[in-house]
């Protein structure tokens, strides 16, 4: 990006300067110059364009020849956050969605990641999920990562080039460079609807998330969700019920029933009782929170190779952190060579709404 | 009311004038002197005042302590919509919550209501629910009114004096009038959670909304529903969940998780495939009308005496009704003695929500 275009969106505030220790960047915080919100400039100028928003099909059968009219693969979608992964001066960084450096991530990838890997590709931007139960940013994790973090790379980039790489390409680099990857389930075509049928079907007995499609040439990309894994959403988040937008509820209902309706199991009391139970238990948390210690919360736990970045972490969550976070007290604490930190998000009107109803207290609704 | 006040409320939009027929009056759509908002004013100037709103207790434990200093009735409270009966010049007319006459009910009363009460009562206001699956408000209704409507006597006023009248005058006023009237309890104390806890949980197994708790003298009231009812509610309604407003649903989560909570009903598994159930049973009603007929609905069903009042009410739902409402061809149509409507509300957002997604179209979150 050209020196005056930045300095154009710095002025109109379409973009932010931050730094990480030593590295001094720029995040878009709208689209400027044809590269999205969540882009990253770099000292000299080098974009790291923003991961783009994948849409969702809600039917295999309509939604396949819709969106593609070639071959696609079909890969595993993940239930972690995403980061790309940039190499800059010696040193590999983390960005996350919206642009900023991530200090836990950057922080675990040398634990993440083969060593090497931007010594044979220093302008590769590897797009990546990390997921797992310790990890800061989500409640829930995928049921194969049963401790601490993984890094799981689905696209690539090379820096200042357009799109993402070709599918081939990046599968080559994958095993070359001995790449922990999201699963690639294969080739498809728009009319292999019944193959696609038969994986997500498995996928969903298996507590995967979903599927990512992705033309084999070109930026085209879909996602499609298993029924269940709307389910699990709903459980690990129905606890904070009233601190979520209420979409995030609903979308996750009306994906449930379009599911449901297309594989063809309605009134399968298995799942029924999942769904209802994904609602209570959750509330239950809540009121049994609200109950025995006045406040409905979330414990998050995530550990760092080191005690600055922790430091580093901290700072972000107070200056960014729309939601009330409380760090635990004498945090980082030293644990088997890492700094682990601890720390509770409040949801306060769920902490508020319980207890003015447990008071006693009418309400009018 | 006197004159220069409702010519002040009219000017200031606080109040409207309406006419059921020869009557002429005017209803107020904000609180005027101390009126609230829903009251109505009849020619002459009495007014006849709105129905209060009744705060909601979600803990019998504190609730009944923390609203009531004093002896008070516990009442059904039934799910139906709310109307008060005055007659004015001969002539029986019901309200709406609102303030509008409403053409149905008014209809309807030689049916469900005995002769002669006003004939002996002239002044009496009866404040009265009316349930039924042949109402044109409501798509639930109690289980006890199989067919038809009933109208259910619950509290009582006079025109022109504040207040509802004393329990001990109303149940007098049941009995010697033949009302039909929603079933009372009894007489509790603030310390008696334990034997209302006992009949909550008796209304709960059988299907019942909840209770009206009533101070014996003057107008403190709370509401208190069961567990189920919450369930019953989103069954009923979770076909229109774009449509109507989040909260709708979230409130009810949140009263069954505390009833759920204050009753020990944890991890039953039962209530879990009931909610399950009720939001799966809705959405794939909703999503079965899309695929069938392109659009999600609801279709109604009521039945006047009059001709003419089927047009009074098709004409206020042409004149009020935000959601879009079809009258079925050749409505309305005589049997049995009556005059059979028929008409349909459609979902707008389920509708168009639905075909989007069906039609393989991506969509962004």
């Amino acid at each position: 990006m050209d020196r005056q275009t930045l300095t154009d969106a710095l002025a109109q505030d379409r973009a932010e300067r931050h730094h990480f220790e030593g590295l001094e960047y720029v995040r878009l915080t709208e689209a400027v110059g044809g590269h999205p919100r969540g882009s990253v400039v770099l000292p000299g100028g080098a974009v790291i364009r923003g991961y783009p928003s994948i849409g969702r099909i809600h039917s295999l059968a309509s939604g396949l020849r819709q969106q593609f009219q070639e071959p696609f693969w079909a890969e595993e979608k993940i239930d972690g956050y995403n980061v790309r992964v940039v190499f800059h001066e010696g040193r590999a960084y983390a960005f996350s969605r919206g642009g900023f450096v991530c200090a836990f991530s950057t922080d675990r990838l040398p634990d993440l990641l083969p060593p090497g890997v931007f010594e044979r590709e220093p302008d590769l931007v590897l797009c990546t999920e990390i997921a797992g139960p310790d990890n800061p940013y989500l409640e829930g994790s995928p049921p194969f990562v049963t401790e601490d973090v993984q890094l799981f790379v689905f696209d690539m980039m090379r820096r200042g080039q357009p799109g993402f790489l070709p599918q081939n390409e990046k599968m080559r680099l994958i095993e070359e460079l001995h790449l922990p990857a999201t699963r690639i389930f294969g080739r498809f075509l728009p009319t292999d609807a019944a193959a696609l049928r038969d994986l997500i079907r498995q996928l969903d007995g298996d507590g995967a998330e979903g599927l990512v499609l992705k033309a084999e040439f070109g930026d085209t990309r879909s996602k499609y969700v298993t029924g269940r894994s709307n389910i699990v959403d709903i459980g690990v988040c129905s606890a904070q019920l009233l601190d979520l937008p209420p979409e995030y509820f609903t979308n996750r209902l009306m994906r449930m029933a379009m599911f449901v309706h297309e594989h063809g199991q309605q009134e399968d009391p298995d799942l029924e009782r999942s769904l209802g139970r994904a609602f209570l238990s959750g509330l239950e948390r809540a009121v049994a929170g609200s109950r025995t210690h006045g406040r409905v919360d979330h414990r998050y736990r995530c550990r760092f190779r080191e005690h600055r970045n922790a430091l580093h972490f901290i700072a972000h969550m107070a200056a960014t952190g729309g939601q009330r976070v409380h760090i635990l007290p004498d945090m980082p604490r030293e644990e088997g060579g890492y700094w682990v930190l601890e720390f509770e998000r409040v949801f306060d009107r769920m902490t508020g709404t319980l207890a003015t109803a447990f008071s006693g207290a009418t309400q009018f609704d």
